[in-house]
C-alpha cells in the first residue's frame, strides 16, 4: 500500500466517523468502500501548478507539496521553463513535471516557492512572470511560501490584497502593490500566502482544509506527524530577539536594495 | 548574497556579540571579519551523506537537507545507487549528487529518509543496506527521520540504542533490536533519530546544535522562520485521537507486516 492509497482510505474512514471505523472492509488495502462524499472527492480532477525555478529553496517547495500530494482527486504538477534539472539553493536538484507550456490553462493552485536572488532572476524574466501572471488570473487558489510572494506581487496579483512573505523582506511587499501582515499564514480571498520557508507546511494544511475541509487535513497532519517541536524558540524576530534580528536585517540589505528596485520596474512596465 | 553567505556572515556576527553589531563591516556583503572561532569553524570539512531511494519520502530528506545545507564548514551530499533520478513517493525525483561508490568513507554524519515500500525494498537490497552499515560504523552522527530508522535497524545499527520512528511503526523497532522511545527527537550516543515526516525539521535542528552549538542553530531557525503554527492539533495520535489513530493503524497492517517479517529475515542473517 503506497502513501496515495493509504490516505485515500484513512480519509474515507474518517470521513465516515465512528459507524465505519474497525470493519471487514478497512482490514484489506485495496478495497474499501468510501462514503458518497469521498468518493466523490476522489473523482474530482483539481490540476495543483507548483512553478520551480533555479535557486528556489527546496524546502519552500517540498512543505507544500507533500500536503497537495495527499489531497484525495487532486494532481500535482511541478512546473519549470523547460525539461531540464532546477537546481534549488541549498545544493541539490530536481526535475520539473512539466513546461510552462504542457501546464494546465485553468489550474485549481498556482504556488510560487521563495528563494533570495534565484527569486529576482524569475521575476526579471519575461517568459517566466508572464506564467504565473497568467495562470495566477485563472486559478481557484494563488498561493506562495516565503519571497515567492514577492514574485506574485511583481506579476500584479496581489495588488490590494493582505499578503506575507519572509520577516526579512516582508514589509518590501507593499512596493509590489500587497498590504504586508505579520502573520505565519495569510488568507485573503483566494490568496494564500506563508511566511519564511517552514511556514510551507502551515499554509499547505491550510490549503488542504481550504480544498477538502478540516478532517480530511487533519489526516494529512496525523500522517505527518506534523507536531513540530523545535528545539529553541528562535524561529521569529521577536523570539530571537533585537540583536540577532537588526544583524540578519542588515546583511540581507542588498537582497532588499535589489528586491525594490525589482518590484519598482515591475510595477511600471 | 545568496543563502550561503548570508548565514556565514550573520553566525560570525552573532557569535560575536553585542561588540560586533552594526558596523561598518556588517554593511557590505562579502567582507566580514569573522571571529577567530567561527573562522575556524568554516575552515572544517564536514562530509554530510544523505541516503536517498526510490519510494523515499521527500519531506523526510528535504527538512534536514535544508538545516544540513546551512551549517558552516559542512558539505552536503545526497548518495543514490546509480547516477540516475530517485523517484520520491510524492511524484517527483530528484537527483542523486554522488553514488554509494563516490560517497565519503567517514561522514561527519549518516542520514537515512523514511518512505514505505521503497524503503522496505531498500532494506532487502544488499548493496543499499551494506552502504549504510558501512558508512554507519565509521561516521560521527547516525541520524534518521520517519521510517528511515528501520534502515538503520535492519543494518545493525540500532542494536541496544534507543530510537524512534514514524508513530504507526515505531513500536517494531524492537523487531531490529532497538529500543522504541515515543519523543519527537531520540539523542542515545550518536544515535539521532526523529519521528515521523516532519520531524525532519526538529531532527535537522538538533543535529545543527550538536554539530556548531545552540547559538548557530538559532541563526538557522531564524533563517527559517521555524515558528512552527499548525492549523490543527492532529499532528499525534494523541492529539487526533483513538478512532483516527486506530483506522491508520489499521490501515498500515500489511505494511506493518512485511515490516516486522523483513527485519526478523535481517535479523537472521
Amino acid at each position: 500500500m503506497d502513501r496515495r492509497d493509504f490516505l485515500t482510505t484513512a480519509s474515507a474512514a474518517i470521513a465516515a466517523g465512528a459507524a465505519a471505523a474497525p470493519s471487514a472492509a478497512l482490514a484489506t488495502d485495496h478495497d474499501h468502500p468510501m462514503p458518497p462524499d469521498w468518493a466523490e472527492m476522489a473523482r474530482r480532477n483539481d490540476q495543483i501548478v507548483m512553478v520551480v525555478y533555479p535557486g528556489m529553496t527546496a524546502l519552500d517547495l517540498v512543505g507544500p507539496q507533500y500536503m497537495f500530494a495527499n489531497v484525495l482527486g487532486a494532481k500535482v504538477h511541478l512546473v519549470g521553463k523547460a525539461h531540464e534539472p532546477v537546481a534549488c539553493d541549498t545544493g541539490f536538484s530536481i526535475l520539473p513535471t512539466m513546461t510552462f507550456t504542457e501546464a494546465p490553462a485553468e489550474p485549481a493552485v498556482l504556488f510560487v516557492p521563495g528563494g533570495t536572488t534565484g527569486t529576482l532572476s524569475f521575476i526579471e524574466d519575461d517568459e517566466s512572470l508572464g506564467f504565473v501572471a497568467d495562470r495566477g488570473a485563472r486559478a481557484t487558489y494563488v498561493t506562495s511560501v516565503c519571497t515567492g510572494s514577492l514574485v506574485l506581487a511583481a506579476a500584479g496579483l496581489l495588488t490590494d490584497y493582505r499578503a506575507t512573505s519572509h520577516w526579512v523582506v516582508r514589509d518590501l511587499l507593499r512596493h509590489g502593490g500587497a498590504i504586508p501582515v505579520d502573520q505565519r499564514v495569510v488568507v485573503d480571498r483566494n490568496r494564500v500566502t506563508g511566511a519564511g520557508v517552514s511556514a510551507g507546511l502551515d499554509m499547505g494544511l491550510h490549503m488542504v482544509a481550504l480544498m477538502r475541509g478540516p478532517d480530511y487535513a487533519k489526516a494529512c497532519q496525523l500522517l505527518a506527524e506534523y507536531d513540530p517541536q523545535p528545539p529553541f524558540a528562535a524561529g521569529t524576530p521577536a523570539g530571537a530577539g533585537p540583536q540577532a534580528t537588526k544583524l540578519m536585517d542588515d546583511m540581507f540589505a542588498a537582497f532588499k536594495e535589489r528586491t525594490v528596485a525589482v518590484l519598482r520596474d515591475r510595477s511600471r512596465r
